[in-house]
C-alpha cells in the first residue's frame, strides 16, 4: 500500500498550492508518521520541494511542501485526422512546447508513426527537456481503438487506417512508454484533471474535431466503456430533415454538424470553392469567415448546426442527467460566437431542468486541448488516487502500470 | 469502519452459497480475528445461520456460515402510470408476497398514496411478515425526481402530480423508512444485485413501461447522474419520418415506439377500438394480440417499434460502449417475440462491433420486474459495500442512511 497512499499525499500537494505535513494528515487520513516518510520519499525523488512555512496559532510555524513542477513531464499526442498536436507538458499543466503536424486525409500508417516520432523528438527539443523525466507518452487517438491491445481500429475519418498498433510502434520508436486513450477520454481526462479538479459531478465533454464525439465523467470519474470506446455519437440524429447517412438514418451528427459535413455543405452551396483550403480545419475555418463577413447561405449553415448540437447536447445531458456540459476542440474559438447560445439554451428543455441547471462552458485549454488531453493521460495514470488505478498497477504489466510503477518508485 | 467491514462480510455471503470464516478472511482482506468478531455478531443478530461444514484438505472441518434468507425483509414498490406493484422480497430475492392495482391514468397524489399503502399493508399481511424484520420501503417512481428532498417532479405521463413528496407521505402513512428513486434506477440496481452479481461491466437496461427509459450501470455502478434523473431517452430521434413531438423534434422515442405511443398508432389506424380496454396496459396487450392474429397494420406498427427499439439500442450502446443490454418491463414476454431479433440486429453497426460484442438478453424477473428492483434499492442501500454508499452512511441522516445503520447495528 506504500505505493498508493504515496500517490494520494503527493496529489493533495499537487491539487494545494503548498500543504504542511499536518495539514496532509488531515486531508489525506494517514497517519503523521506515515505523511512523514512518504515526505522524506517525495522530497528525496525530488517530486515535492519544502517552499517556505506557515504559522497556524501559537504552535511553531509549519513547513510547505509544495509540487515540483519539472520534476516530470509528459508528452501528449493528439492524433485528428485534421491535425496531429504534440505537446510537452509539466506537473503544473503548463505547456513547455507544442508541435503541430498537418494530417494529410490520406496519412498511411507508417508515415504518420515517423511523422509523430519526429514531432515528439521536436517537442522535446524545443521544451529542452532532460528524457530521463519524461514518464511516458499518452495518444488520443479517434475510435474505435481496442484498448487492451493498444490499436486504432478502423476510425472512420482515416479510411487506410486499418488495426494500427499505435501504442507498440510509437514506444518502439519513441523509446518511451506509450497509453492509448480515444480521443474523447483524453479530453474528458483533461477536464477532470486541469479544468475542474476534485469537483466530481456528472459531465461532458463535447469535442468538435473533425468529427464530433464527447467524453463522459460519471460521479468524478472518467468513463471508458467496456472497451474504451463510450463517447461515440456520430449516429444521434439531430435534425430530421436532414441528408441519408451512410448508417441508413437521416440527419446523424457525422452528416450534419460535425465540421467535416459542414465543410461538404459549405462546398455543395458554393460558398467554398476552388480557392477554399482543402484540409478540413482550413475550409471549417474559411466556412466561418464567410458566415462573419455576413453571407447568408454560410450563416444558415453555421446556424443549422448551432441547432444541431444544442439537440445533441440535450440528448447527452438527458441520458446521463449532466450538471456541467463543456465545449472544446481545435476550431472551438472561431465557432463559439455561433454555437455557445444556441446550446445553451436547450437546457429549458432538459427532463431535469426543474430540479436543478446545467452549466454551459467552454474549454479553458483553447486549441491545446487535444495535445493536453493527451498528456494528462500519462499524468492521470502516473499520480491519480483512484482505487481502480491501483488495481490495474498491482494486476497489469501494460505500459500504464509500468508508468505508474516508474513514479512510484 | 466496523459496520462498513460488517458490510463486506455480508455481502460475500450473501452472493455465496455458504462460506467459512476462513474463505471470508480471503475473500474480503480482513484478518481472521476481524471476521470472527463480525460473525458473532452476525451470528447474534440473525443475519447468518451456521449451516454445515466443509473439509479442506487435512486440516479440522470448516463451519460454514449462509444468510438467513428471512432475517430481513423489503418492500418495493413501483409506480408506472399504468400499475402500481408492490413486492415483498427477501434477502435472497424470493418474492414472497406481490399486490398489484391498476393506476386509473388521472390518479391524484393523495388518493395514489391511500391506494399505495393499502398495497403495502396488504403484501405483509400475504407475506405473514413481521413488521419488525422490514428494513423499508423503495419507490420506483416516473422520473422527474428530486433525489435529495424525496420528491416526484412532473411526469409527463401522471399529468396530476407535481412535486409530490412521496417519500416523506409514505414514510408517514406505513411507519416505515422510504427510500425513493427514478424507475430505470431501480432496475438497474436489481439487475446489478440479483441478475449479474459482481459481475461489473457497463450495461443499459432497457425499462419499456407506459413509456421507455433507461438505467445505466458503469464498470458495475448504477449511475444516478447529478440529480437522479439519469436514463431519460423520450426525446431520442428514432425514426425521421415519425411524427411530431411536443418538444419540437420529430420520430421521438415519447411519440413513436413508447407503449403509450403504439396505443395511439393502434387506435388512430382503426386497429385498436372502443371495445379496446382504455388503459395502457390493457391496450398494449390488444394491440398485440392482433399482431399474432395476423392483423397487418397491428404487426407495421409493432414491427416499426422494434426497429426503433433497435435504434435507440444503437445509441445508448454507443454512447456508453455497452457490453451488455437488457430489455424488461410489464409487458415484454408480449414484446419479445417482436422485439428481441431486431434489436439484437442493431449491433453489427454499433462502433465498437470489431472490438467487442454485446450481448442482449431479456430481463430475468419477467412481469415482476419493477416490483423487485424497487425493493432491491432497500438491499442495496443496506447490504452494499460500495465506498459511496459508506460515505453516505457516515455524513448523511436521510432516511438511506437510517436504513443501513439499522441494519448495521
Ligand atoms: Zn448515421
Ligand atoms: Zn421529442
Amino acid at each position: 500500500m506504500g505505493s498508493y497512499n504515496q500517490t494520494v499525499v503527493l496529489d493533495a500537494i499537487r491539487r494545494s498550492g503548498g500543504l504542511s505535513r499536518v495539514e496532509l494528515a488531515a486531508a489525506t487520513g494517514l497517519s503523521a508518521q506515515a505523511v512523514t516518510n512518504i515526505c522524506r520519499r517525495l522530497l528525496a525523488a525530488g517530486f515535492v520541494q519544502e517552499a517556505g512555512t506557515t504559522n497556524v496559532g501559537r504552535g511553531k510555524p509549519r513547513t510547505l511542501l509544495r509540487l515540483d513542477a519539472d520534476a516530470r513531464l509528459a508528452v501528449g499526442v493528439h492524433v485528428d485526422p485534421a491535425v496531429v498536436s504534440v505537446g510537452l507538458l509539466n506537473l503544473e499543466g503548463a505547456l513547455l512546447a507544442e508541435e503541430r503536424v498537418a494530417t494529410p486525409s490520406a496519412l498511411d500508417p507508417p508515415r504518420a508513426i515517423a511523422t509523430i516520432t519526429d514531432a515528439v523528438d521536436a517537442a522535446i527539443a524545443a521544451g529542452q527537456a532532460d528524457r530521463g523525466r519524461i514518464l511516458g507518452v499518452g495518444v488520443a487517438a479517434p475510435g474505435p481503438v481496442d484498448l487492451r491491445r493498444g490499436v486504432v481500429a478502423n476510425p472512420p475519418n482515416l479510411p487506410q487506417w486499418h488495426h494500427v498498433p499505435l501504442r507498440k510502434d510509437l514506444a518502439a520508436t519513441t523509446g518511451l512508454p506509450v497509453l492509448l486513450d480515444k480521443d474523447v477520454t483524453a479530453a474528458a481526462v483533461a477536464e477532470t484533471w486541469w479544468g475542474s479538479p476534485g469537483r466530481g459531478g456528472t459531465m461532458a465533454v463535447l469535442y468538435i474535431g473533425t468529427g464530433i464525439g464527447v467524453g463522459l465523467v460519471v460521479d468524478g470519474k472518467v468513463v471508458r466503456g467496456s472497451s474504451g470506446n463510450a463517447g461515440e455519437i456520430g449516429h444521434v440524429v439531430v435534425d430530421p430533415d436532414g441528408p441519408y447517412c451512410a448508417c441508413g438514418q437521416r440527419g446523424c451528427v457525422a452528416v450534419t454538424v460535425a465540421p467535416v459535413a459542414l465543410v461538404e455543405q459549405g462546398r455543395r452551396a458554393g460558398v467554398l470553392d476552388a480557392r477554399t483550403p482543402s484540409d478540413t480545419a482550413g475550409a471549417v475555418v474559411a466556412l466561418f469567415d464567410r458566415a462573419d463577413a455576413g453571407d447568408v447561405v454560410a450563416r444558415g449553415i453555421v446556424e443549422d448546426a448551432a441547432a444541431g448540437m444544442a439537440r445533441l447536447a440535450l440528448v447527452v445531458t438527458n441520458l446521463l442527467d449532466l450538471d456541467r456540459l463543456v465545449l472544446g476542440g481545435p476550431f472551438w474559438s472561431r465557432l463559439e460566437p455561433y454555437y455557445a447560445g444556441a446550446v445553451a439554451g436547450f437546457r429549458s428543455g432538459a427532463a431535469a431542468h426543474q430540479i436543478h441547471d446545467v452549466e454551459v462552458v467552454g474549454t479553458s485549454f483553447g486549441e491545446h486541448f487535444g495535445a493536453v488531453g493527451a498528456a494528462s493521460l500519462v499524468l492521470d495514470q502516473a499520480f491519480s488516487a483512484h482505487p481502480t488505478a491501483l488495481v490495474e498497477d498491482l494486476r497489469d504489466d501494460s505500459p500504464r502500470a509500468r508508468t505508474r510503477r516508474a513514479v512510484a518508485s
